[in-house]
């Protein structure tokens, strides 16, 4: 009897795993199919190209953001989605204003300073702001030092760079980030008049990158500058010059921040045969900084993820789950979009079962990231063989991405796309984030990696 | 009694284990100071920088390559190996001469084609040469038309594509390289008097991609062109249209070849404290085209081959086997150098255990290519997870180079770096393999993977 039961339970392991061999052939061939179709006719890499050189940087209630949302409206509805519409948000509008002017002076040595303004900063009025400047390399340092009362009525120089030891540049960028995101407010709580941040990136050039800077409601909203990292180690230069005499910094912003306008989340979907009401959601952001053309970030994630859908409708797959194409609006500097279509995915009868989100730039593919454990977890893992030859070598947890990340209350799986990060932050908001900076094949092998994984996430579930 | 032995089997096992874990543990932690080395204060990319533009293109038995032969002699020698020689070889040397020019006509039409002499090729003469043009789209096309006499007195326009389905570039490259090294000489044999070959890239645009051609003495070395993918595309279309016009071509080259030069491989070297002749080799090859810098095609190789020994040297490790740097002179036009480093080597006394080679560009790690078989490749394998943090995720065989092949036939195990491809043939041989295309941690990564491969195999040996 025992071996009655083993014989059987050994045969319905092997018809199993023989299945699951079969399955996996089958899963192969469509794949591959996927990808075919995303090298030999995918039209992701000449929408980026219109949307960077045609419309360019699109930051949240500029002209070039109405635009980009028409523009990817009407590629939606040219490639054929069941449903395209547009859903309303109020988004902030921050402008740049003239370009920033700033340079140093010390005894009677002057260097200029390649600056650009904080997104959402305020700007130091028409005639500048001169002040002296003290440099701090950490918040330890910056709350020592304004305890002691020396920052008051200066320009706060925040000087630490990206940790060039992390192999993924995004942790040496999440590491560093709080000079930006909350330096300014930090040194406003001690009575600083102005920031001045190193630029978040790996490489030194002359290139400032702007990013968003978020006050805080209880200090003084001051002028917030970032610095490109060659002039940021020329000013570090220049104060550690054994000399009494003072380092001033003269910086001339005219940004500031507008009423809030309206604006849209671009959407369009491919109706799920089977189970209509579970909801794959794939997108990006529309909206850009205004420095650049917004190529890498994150043009790249949005042409790549209305390609998803163009292929799965062109090759006629019908998916047996609801597949959703998101483009938020408002990522860089307010994250609205976001918040809106959580909202309203909230409310509604449908089950969002997982949310990907293509926002590292269109490099090439490496993996992917997710919040995923446990059961779903080792599912995604299962299929990483059948993308492997495509690039993915990596499944990890944990992942996500900041548009779909107010998703993540209503149990929706999220996962982030891993291209290669080393050449990210060399463009990362700034104006050499252009289309030149895009190579074709990278851009489509994450199209069609992307497209792989939701085709097989919208046939088996999670 | 069985059971003491399982007893005994189970603890040496664990012991086994247990001491492989210790030991995966210490490597790993070797690899990350390795790793660190590289990132913090590696040389590389400002070696390559001088070598890309300081001396620039460097073909063989130009000014270019002895400065570049001098100038990494000189770095080997100020990196402190223990041992650096220049090793004489007699090379080719062929010029370029004046600016190429080309044309098509058709009736009253006319368009000009951006084309430049293959490698080795003999030029026009001064005139140029004008000729009727037919198409060939591979070599069964070719050898058809050839027997039925229509090559004769004609300019032969290769036009066969590389195929974008495969997702290694340089799988695509080998299948469509036929048409360069072969096209003109297939060609001649039929009484053609030119031949243009459409550019061996992926990329869609205007540069013309030079590459040696290999004529065949029993029949007339032809004058032989690449054309720009963008040209091809547009001599395909004029010659497409409905008409008795008939298409000719002019095109004028001065390119020849002049008596062979004495040149050098660049060898440096760091003797092994236990097995001084068991001889691990890396290296890349010195010379490059003549049209742009060499930065990826090989420069890149060529100064992460300096930085394995270098950052051993610094790092004070004193690896058990030799491991010597080999910059082998005349990869591109001959492999002069290649056959002269092989054919001293198998005079000598050493053995030569493994030769790794980087010539695939200075892009981001993706994995080794190699000719181990049994327990060599399984050896390699089992360290693959050591070097997965740092991008490599595949072992795969088979595997060379270009420069180590010779070495095969003393039983040398070949391994190839295999950075990722997607970039590699948008500046392969063309006036754009620049060093503005080169990223620096991209660099120092595969820098840092060799490295540590390298210091795997000094160690334990294969």
């Amino acid at each position: 009897m025992v071996h009655i039961m083993k014989r059987l339970i050994l045969a319905s392991v092997f018809t199993l795993h023989v299945a699951g061999a079969w399955a996996q052939q089958n899963d192969s061939v469509q794949i591959r199919k996927i990808v075919n179709e995303v090298l030999l006719s995918g039209k992701c890499y000449n929408d980026l190209r219109y949307l960077s050189n045609e419309i360019g940087g699109r930051l949240s209630g500029s002209d070039e953001a109405d635009r980009a949302v028409l523009f990817m409206y009407s590629k939606m509805k040219e490639y054929n989605f069941d449903t395209v519409w547009l859903q309303p948000v109020m988004v902030p509008h921050w402008i740049r204003g003239e370009k920033e002017q700033a340079y140093a002076t010390r005894g009677n040595k002057r260097i200029e300073l390649n600056v650009c303004a904080l997104g959402n900063s305020v700007g130091t009025g028409i005639n500048g702001l001169s002040a002296p400047v003290i440099e701090v390399k950490n918040a330890n340092e910056l709350e020592l030092l304004g305890k002691q009362g020396k920052l008051k009525g200066k320009i706060v120089f925040f000087n630490s760079p990206m940790n060039v030891l992390h192999i993924h540049t995004g942790t040496a960028y999440g590491e560093a980030g709080w000079q930006r995101t909350k330096g300014p407010a930090m040194a406003s709580r001690y009575g600083a008049v102005g920031a001045l941040v190193r630029s978040l990136t790996l490489a030194l050039d002359e290139h400032p990158h702007t990013g968003a800077t978020q006050y805080n409601d209880s200090f003084p909203s001051i002028p917030a500058c970032a610095i490109s990292t060659i002039h940021a180690n020329e000013l570090s230069a220049l104060l550690s010059i054994a000399s009494y005499a003072e380092t001033q910094v003269y910086m001339r912003t005219t940004s500031r921040m507008l009423p809030d306008v309206q604006s849209y989340n671009v959407i369009g979907e491919i109706r799920g045969t089977e189970k209509p009401k579970e909801v794959i959601v794939v997108g990006g952001h529309l909206d850009s900084w205004d420095n650049g053309d917004g190529a890498h970030d994150d043009g790249a994630g949005c042409v790549q993820s209305v390609e998803v859908l163009r292929t799965l409708k062109t090759l006629g797959i019908k998916p047996k789950r609801t597949i959703r194409c998101v483009l938020f609006m408002n990522e860089e500097n307010g994250l609205k979009g976001a918040l809106k279509y959580a909202e309203w995915a909230g409310k509604s009868d449908e089950k969002h079962l997982v949310a990907i989100e293509s926002d590292a730039g269109g490099f090439t593919p490496r993996g992917f990231n997710t919040s995923a454990t446990g059961k779903s977890f080792e599912k995604i893992k299962s299929w990483q063989p059948l993308l492997k030859p495509y690039g993915i070598e990596t499944i990890k947890y944990p992942g996500g991405g900041a548009d779909i990340g107010p998703l993540n209350k209503y149990g929706t799986v999220l996962i982030g796309f891993v291209p290669d990060s080393q050449r990210y932050f060399d463009y990362h908001h700034t104006s050499i984030d252009t289309f030149d900076k895009i190579n074709r094949r990278e851009l489509e092998l994450g199209a069609a990696c992307m497209t792989s994984l939701i085709w097989l996430i919208s046939e088996y579930g999670l």
